[in-house]
């Protein structure tokens, strides 16, 4: 069998395009979904599509869907892609170097004159991050049929411009998003490379990552109530400081993931004391609490555990009081073990390293996985890095990682199931 | 020798005429110097003074001077006042209780035609709390000559407003401002009743606090800089985060100041996360540190503490680096030892229960002690709050605190020293 190659010069270019759409030049790449940079980006990439000979639509989420026919026009689709919107002032990879992939393996089927059994879609989504409307993975969760108008209603970007109203004027009908769902038997697989937006592919050198659980995610959001105290006439022993029992649950967080085992993470990511003011003892504090694990049982003991310590807190100091909200539990996906086969066949047959991993951050993937079979790789982020001006993945690594996709949609693609 | 007495509703009627000079009605009392409420209030305070027959007059950084004469009226005046200023969305207590205090005592002079052998002076100050342009002690400073045309330039409100702009609106010349200064040879003595802003006096039960020493303040700046990686992707032993760095920083805080003694305290008051997402570990953390004892050696203490723990933890973690800045560094001040005989004195003789306090609070009074003998008293705070709607002080008690004030001022201005 003739193992096709990807070009790394082409896959360069198409990044170096996109990361030029920004809204934030000389900040890292800002490209929130219905703007001018997504505009801009879009046509670039309906472009390249057309280019190889795609058949080129846009779905009524947003989602651009190139085309490519199967000798069995009918048989379920191979899909693959990424998004191509960014957080702010972000970097050029997250999302787009997935796009890229996708637009490359596009590009050497057409040189190469490939017919496959399956048709296959190239495929680029939006408003994965969330970044300007907060909800995230939308092209995906939209192609689950799991968006509904009034969730076009109910998000609202920072100038309070709901996402239906952003669709619009972009040219989208939003009445249409239930459209966006595709049919779980027209659709053979999902295919996604990422970056993978932590160290440990650098850290242990090895190219390619290839998923076998996205983590849980449980966010909660926590308040502490204490007393605003003159930090200057109130003796230590006579306050409620909501900052230092907040201080303190934070300490005892850490400590919860680690004992937790099973690479299970925890971060209080956003805090607010208030008042806010030097002199004055914080009285009220809110945080987060970002949970992951590929375990939901790990996840349930530092929920548990952080609930203990609040009690213990409390009872130390009756002045404080606390609530806890749980503001997303999404529970952890299993990524198809037959892909995970191929792709790691793949990795051996082109003498790639690879090693399966879990994936810490939520993909577009993880929605798929609840439609079709689904297959995710990792290429490795300098320093681990993502979300950032900084952010990075060498171009052959990348290429790498496109290679072995390539190879994977390919098998995948080639023989009708 | 007769005891004169004040009227607690006059005092009270007083006060709750100020308090609804607020530019906050139902959210506290928010007095800002040189806006609209400053000048109802101001009004009143002027034309409260004339009716007892004081000369009434303001001086050059907006503090009103009702003057008294004095039988020998060139001797050295005993001044008696506080501010009339308040924090955004405080009390009715901080600073008027004061000047609710020389109105009343004017009153009772007044209506029993004492005369004293010293000229007394009624003072009510602004821009104490510097909740506007950010400075405070505004007024006493600038009595003794510590306020610079330059600071007037460079303190803005939140509105970009200087506070020469600000001052020459309302309708004083900022380029007079050295005009305040008072000849130190001019003065006999201040005396200031305050609010005890804390919750000593109510716990003791005792009615009226007689200040030995005001407490000095250090604040520090301290930044904390780590590495924004993401939440789900950066293994627990991987991270460099910011804010578990804090969270151990600020437990640390608190255990130095309880080991460092002498009613020692410490306070993060205000911190801030960034990137500040639930998703992203905090890569930077802002925080202040605000450390008040009456013994500079117990201050220096706990400053050194923080360093060393600073330091220990970037050899726990090399990926997190700090700075700290100090912003104000205010010595301990200590007030005139025969004022506070005469203060306790007076509580003895009147029946009143005293007790020796620290003030953790910066006062008028502190900065008035560079220039005179100064008293400084407190009246029971409920709850210990203040800077806040909540802000209480029971009239009867402040009434007492005014009587006792009323008599040792009487017993300072009657005899010529």
């Amino acid at each position: 069998m003739l193992f096709l190659e990807s070009k790394v010069q082409r896959i360069q270019e198409d990044l170096e395009v996109m990361a030029r759409h920004t809204a934030t030049p000389g900040q890292g790449v800002t490209r929130f979904s219905f703007s001018d940079e997504d505009r801009l980006t879009r046509e670039y990439i309906k472009e390249r599509m057309k280019q190889c000979g795609l058949m080129v639509y846009e779905d009524t989420a947003g989602a651009i869907v190139g085309r490519r026919s199967g000798k069995n026009d009918q048989a379920p689709v191979v899909m693959v892609g990424s998004h191509f919107d960014s957080v702010k002032n972000g970097g050029p990879f997250d999302g787009p170097a997935g796009v890229v992939a996708a637009l490359e393996i596009a590009r050497v089927l057409e040189e190469n004159q490939v017919m496959t059994e399956h048709p296959i879609e190239f495929i680029a989504l939006v408003e994965e991050e969330g970044g300007r409307f907060g909800g995230g993975l939308f092209g995906s969760r939209a192609m689950a049929g799991k968006v509904s108008m009034e969730e076009l209603m109910t998000y609202n970007d920072k100038d309070g411009i709901s996402m239906a109203h952003a669709m619009a004027k972009f040219g989208f009908d939003p009445d249409l998003i239930g459209s966006a769902a595709r049919d779980p038997r027209q659709l053979r697989a999902f295919f996604e490379l990422h970056i993978e937006q932590g160290p440990i592919l650098e850290a242990t050198g090895i190219s390619v990552g290839i998923v076998e659980i996205v983590v849980g995610i449980t966010q909660l959001e926590i308040t502490l109530q204490g007393r605003p105290d003159h930090a200057g006439t109130t003796p230590m022993d006579m306050r409620a400081d909501a900052l230092v029992a907040a201080a303190d649950l934070i300490m005892k967080i850490g400590r919860l993931a680690k004992s937790a085992g099973n690479g299970t993470v925890a971060t209080v990511g956003k805090i607010s004391a208030r008042p806010g003011a030097a002199n004055i003892v914080p009285g009220n504090v809110e945080c987060t609490v970002d949970i992951r694990s590929k375990k939901e049982e790990n996840i349930n003991f530092v929920v548990r555990g952080i609930e203990r310590e609040l009690k213990l807190l409390m009872r130390r100091n009756p002045a404080i009081s606390y609530s806890m909200m749980c503001k997303l539990a999404i529970a952890p996906v299993r990524l198809t073990p037959r892909i995970i086969d191929i792709l790691t066949a793949e990795g051996n047959d082109r003498g790639i390293s690879t090693k399966l991993m879990q994936s810490g951050a939520g993909h577009d993937a993880m929605v798929m996985a609840g439609l079709t079979e689904v297959g995710l790789i990792f290429v490795p982020s300098k320093s681990g890095r993502s979300h950032c001006p900084e952010e990075w993945t060498d171009y052959l690594q990348l290429k790498q990682g496109v290679d072995l996709l390539l190879g994977a949609v390919l098998a995948v693609a080639q023989k009708i199931t």
